[in-house]
């Protein structure tokens, strides 16, 4: 049985030593953060997850979701009970808008716990991850009259929200949908498709799901520049506020899928359903989005936790487990055996999980801190920056994060043998459920498209621009600290390899839009290793600093040192290889007919 | 419903135009393995995965193995049936000895059919495929009584075999095992225990199991140097070869798996059942290392078959999706979108998909000639030199070639986007397949050992020193021809990082071990990359020589060219990153207190 203790040491170090948040403490919300309230939301947060939901993940997976003959989904045997929990505690609306209920907590405190909750319970997370992107949606472009209708319950957690895109011939090109919603002349209309693929589609744990729906009306054109969206409620609501009639909309099956077993996965039927515009007709795909960057970056989060909480497990297991000897000689000399973790290969494992998940951890903060300034920092030129690096992160996040969520899920599962394939020991669920990070919300070639196709290119390459000036920045502030130099020299090199990789696509991918294509991937991962590598020299630095500072809790400093060493000797010299790919640009993929494959 | 077709065409290029086996049509069996029989066994063998086996891949996968309440296990729906007709059509006896009933063709056609049987079926092959190990050990240790009595209904099939190694504390440790075998004095032993993992253990497929288990006598020491083997049949044999008494052996569960569902993996409870010792007492490694070198190619095929199911369907799906257009514009103008296949990242994951399965068959049928040669070369030298050679590749296929079709299935299922994540489409049981690959038959990690702490320092560094002289007269071989140069040339890069990791390897590993256990598994990646590179080399040599001599397959052999250049421009320089972790040595791993991770 896998066993999770929530990182609240390293959260802590992140939030107050490498990214300092009581330096944001006269901007909104910051202000009520203080660090006496954050360490008692992450203590509290830690205790919540690791008692209530955490006991729920394996016995979930194990046993799913039930699609009950009337259409009702029944949720795996305690969910209920600990969403009920979840909502008494107030967990949901941690940094939502006061003004429907929400705590008004920067995003930063609430990323810091949604870790931990999706660590201890992916799928069980989902039901209450999905509804945050429809709240971002419905007070990004809904009406006054929408949001305080909907935002109010759902902030609470007692309504839950969906997301509705993808159709079985259509997922990441939108223009072909199918679904159509027809104009009643009251300001409602009649919403008639099918959905697949929808997540916590239908469920027993709130009183109403609010689905945002795309769909075309009649009169638009028929193409990604079509497409509306729809609040569509799975029960309509009174004008009081009151529930009402139930809506024509339905879950017509379960998908079987590989993982996430506890979260029902929906084929959503659409009959004549009553729905109501919200944002501009024909601009649903811009509302979209802002569901899917605030969902990106969740999903990023589900790589990290779903690295972490196999982390754990391995390195438990590899500590416990006694067999053969170390190689340099026997160092249990009165076991019949040495614990594994005395192998050079095991401990290469482990830290390469280790490496990333400390790392990842502080820039999922500092991305979420980014989410905070982009709308609260003082000046217009510091909300713009930072709209623009973390417009850069988002599909660096995603896609990075859940690639190596899985691959390190895969080798924690390695370092248990045998055990780890067979489900008693937990592991292969984390493998599982982590898969499909890579793949909703956009795969995670999609991603970097994104990245080389649209986020290099926007206002004039402004944003990577300014991403590139803080990372030469920061080399320039460490320089001249000798301890500094084992970490900043190899940061160095990766911040060449990605100027390099740069001016590669700026002189090949305008006259060839198949170099861009084909550079980017490997693109993404150079970002990937340079932003990993720039929070890890804040990490050494902020470590000797408190070294230097005699903090007491040397060993803690010290591996950090360590980790940032083994990350600058192992992992971020992979950019070379990325840039050879770049660099080999699209002809021997392209040459081949489709036919040959 | 995903589909499968033997590449029956690429096998015929690899045996008769890259390897030539024509060349060795002096040898034993050679001799009988025509190109007309050669083609009839791949055509027909392909028509009995196709039509036989594939078929039940899916539906076995669920509904899996029973355990029934008297121990006994059904297995899935079909596959009686369909061992009956394996037995029935000889399919269990290609390679093995005409003295006991098998036809005695080489190797390297009964590997060929082998690929084919393992992407149709992984699970139900194992039920065959335990049996060859259990033939290959009874072959080498056992008494001619042992093998007149088992080898003919096992060869035959309707006896089948297990290895019985792994204990619940005791894995690749096996100097712990606590399985006792107590003599009786009338030549039998009483066997006492119980072992996990059984692949095989228990099953409606045969009349008879035949179970080869590891086990301590009283009174040998209690260590590696203890374990003796010992034939445990599940229903005891008569002096006259009729079946007699059930034995005290029985399957206790069934292991709760990530995969293989339609194999049955087994607890096998040892209650004073009636064994008979096999080879020498104290000496049961060796032929435990007889078995596990068979079954350690076998599961090497393992991934590169899961790779090639995988990658069809994969290919098959990107030729079919319509979804978005383009980047240089609609190529499907009539159509609502474009084939996703013109995208150069989808692309990008079906070649490196591509490239490796080509060039592992290469490999794999190449590995399978040297077992060939090893016993039946004409002189001493060429059998020595091809077990050396052999040596050296079993580690490297068994821990690669799982790696890679556990990734390649990945990235295979990432081509179909949400698709890939639910059962219907099948990919994602190829992924939970390809996934315990890694981890039996010793751990990829355990292979890396084995190549760089065993493999390489045997005999004085023979093997190696004999590869290598391989590898430079490849390279020498081809440099002059204008047209190989670009293959050459990377090719001979990759081998010069090779040499500069061994150089490493010989100034650091001796003076501490704990350089050569870090430096295993990116030296066996190095290794891994030179060996395919040098198929690379072969296939784009036999491939220009085709097109030279005027052959009618114009686009097969092109493609085998351009596969050729991008494994060279993409994949081959993956050795540079592999050798930065070589030289970074084993400080930065050993550092850390164990308490740290």
């Amino acid at each position: 049985m896998p066993s999770y203790k929530a990182p609240v040491r390293d959260t802590e170090f992140i939030l107050n030593e490498v990214i300092k948040i009581a330096d944001y403490s006269a901007l909104p919300g910051f202000t009520e953060a203080t660090p006496d309230l954050v360490s008692a939301i992450l203590s509290e947060g830690a205790r919540f997850v690791e008692e209530v939901t955490q006991p729920l993940n394996q016995s979930g997976d194990e046993s799913g979701c039930i699609r009950n003959d009337d259409g009702s989904v029944t949720t795996p045997q305690g969910f209920k009970a600990a969403y009920d929990q979840l909502v008494g505690a107030g967990w949901g609306g941690l940094a939502a808008d006061p003004e429907y209920g929400g705590q008004g907590l920067p995003h930063i405190i609430s990323s810091a716990f949604e870790e931990y909750m999706i660590s201890a319970n992916m799928a069980f997370t989902m039901y209450i991850g999905l509804t945050q992107g429809a709240i971002a949606a419905i007070t990004a472009v809904g009406s006054a009259e929408q949001k305080q209708t909907y935002l109010p319950k759902m902030v609470e957690g007692s309504w839950s929200g969906t997301m509705n895109l993808t159709e079985p011939h259509c997922g990441t090109d939108l223009g072909l949908l199918r679904t159509r919603a027809v104009p009643q002349g009251d300001g409602t209309y009649k919403i008639t498709g099918t959905k697949i693929f929808i997540s916590s589609g239908e469920h027993d744990l709130t009183e109403n799901i609010i689905h945002l729906v795309l769909a075309k009306m009649p009169d638009s054109p028929d193409s990604i520049r079509g497409i509306s969206l729809f609040i569509v409620p799975k029960v309509l609501v009174n004008e009081d506020g009151t529930l009402g009639e139930r809506n024509a909309v339905s879950c017509g099956s379960l998908e079987e899928k590989m993982g996430i077993h506890g979260n029902s996965t929906c084929v959503m039927n659409y009959d004549d359903a009553t729905g109501y515009l919200i944002g501009e007709q024909d601009k649903g795909m811009r509302a979209m989005f802002i569901m899917m960057n605030a969902a990106r970056l969740a999903v990023g989060m589900q790589g990290l936790s779903q690295s972490e909480i196999a982390y754990q497990n391995a390195a438990a297991y590899a500590q416990d487990r006694l067999q053969g000897r170390s190689l340099t000689g026997a160092k249990n000399k009165d076991a019949p055996a040495d614990p594994i973790i005395v192998h050079p290969d095991v401990r290469r494992m482990l830290l390469n999980i280790k490496a990333f998940n400390e790392g990842a951890r502080g820039l999922m903060l500092w991305a979420a801190l980014l989410v905070d300034l982009a709308s609260k920092a003082e000046t217009e030129e510091q909300r713009q920056q930072s709209d623009d690096i973390v417009g850069l992160l988002t599909p660096v996040i995603k896609a990075y994060f859940t690639d190596k969520g899985y691959e390190n899920a895969t080798t924690a599962q390695q370092c248990l043998g045998g055990h780890g394939y067979v489900r008693e020991w937990g592991m292969e669920q984390f493998v599982r459920d982590a898969r499909i990070a890579m793949i909703y919300e956009g795969t995670n070639g999609v991603q970097a498209l994104d990245l080389v196709g649209r986020k290099l290119a926007r206002h004039g390459g402004r944003a990577l621009r300014s991403y590139m000036a803080l990372l030469r920045s920061c080399i320039a502030e460490y320089t001249t600290t000798p301890e500094m130099t084992e970490f900043v020299t190899p940061f160095e090199h990766a911040v060449d390899d990605l100027q390099g990789a740069t001016s590669w696509l700026m002189k090949n991918a305008l006259t060839n839009a198949d170099n861009a294509g084909a550079a980017s991937v490997p693109y993404l991962y150079i970002m990937s290793l340079v932003s990993l590598g720039y929070m890890w020299v804040r990490i050494a630095n902020a470590a000797l600093l408190a070294l230097g500072n005699g903090a007491e809790d040397v060993d803690f400093y010290t591996n950090k040192l360590q980790t940032a060493r083994y990350f600058f000797s192992h992992v971020s010299p992979e950019t070379k290889i990325h840039l050879v790919r770049v660099e080999a640009g699209s002809a021997n993929l392209m040459v081949l007919d489709a036919s040959a494959f």
